[in-house]
């Protein structure tokens, strides 16, 4: 983890960044995706031209990956919305707190006065404690609004940090 | 208004929708849409294949509008969402009150488990009243996510109804 660098998604990337959001959305525990969207609708949708995408690599490998979006329009635009995924091997070593601190950054520097998760799975403590170290506050509660694979009905969180 | 009928839209209610949801999206206040968007897009979002939308009529003219759609994804797909719209000279008179008392009963006809706004601007004091008066609570508060057009940044409340 010594020299994580993250940048912008490029062409080339596609095959990594498959490797890592396809089994995410396969397992379907954390995002609201189609667990069945195939590989190509997957791909179109992490890199929709309504998104800003990045990659983060670590000696080369690509670990991370993360978009950046307007989250609403007119009134609204002024919020972002991103989403994030490590690779499933190589969790718990920071990639998510380096990809999220790179994206509060990038959002400054793009104008953004907020950040907001629109749907966070309250079973995924992690990312939700990890959010929070990171300034984000729960701003809102949808109760059962999520259908986890193996834990039924949950909650989902709604997280908020102006910038 | 003793014969407020709701149905599904037609191609032919093009024209009248427009002309209610035109004038609201222009004046900027209440949907996170740009304010310049075209007649066509308008129509082309108000109308698009992931929604049911429908038009209230009385006595034959059209007064008002709505939409329903998936509101999440994958292990979201429970949850719908609607848009609602009445025309500028008709507003106090029950038409969005109707409106959403038919979507809430059509979300249980479809199966829907709960229904939620995702961006009520915290200003919009008669639609918040509203839809707490038919079951709709609160559930999350999003500080500062909206410019309004003659007040300034104001909150956003996103809210929510178990079916």
């Amino acid at each position: 983890m010594g020299s994580l660098a993250i940048r912008g998604a490029q062409p080339a990337d596609a095959s990594a960044i498959a490797e890592i959001i396809i089994p995410t959305f396969r397992e379907g525990s954390t995002y609201t995706i189609d667990p069945d969207i195939s590989e190509a609708d997957a791909l179109a949708y992490w890199l929709s031209p309504d998104k800003e995408t990045f990659v983060a690599e670590d000696d080369g490998a690509i670990v991370g990956t993360y978009y950046m979006r307007t989250n609403q329009a007119g009134g609204g635009r002024h919020v972002c919305n991103c989403g994030y995924m490590t690779r499933a091997c190589v969790t718990g070593r920071g990639i998510a707190r380096a990809m999220c601190l790179h994206s509060l950054s990038h959002a400054r520097s793009r104008g953004y006065r907020a950040m907001q998760f629109n749907f966070v799975v309250s079973t995924n403590d992690r990312a939700v404690r990890l959010w929070q170290s990171l300034g984000f506050e729960i701003v809102g509660r949808l109760p059962g609004a999520f259908q986890h694979p193996t834990q039924g009905i949950v909650d989902a969180l709604v997280l908020y940090q102006t910038l």
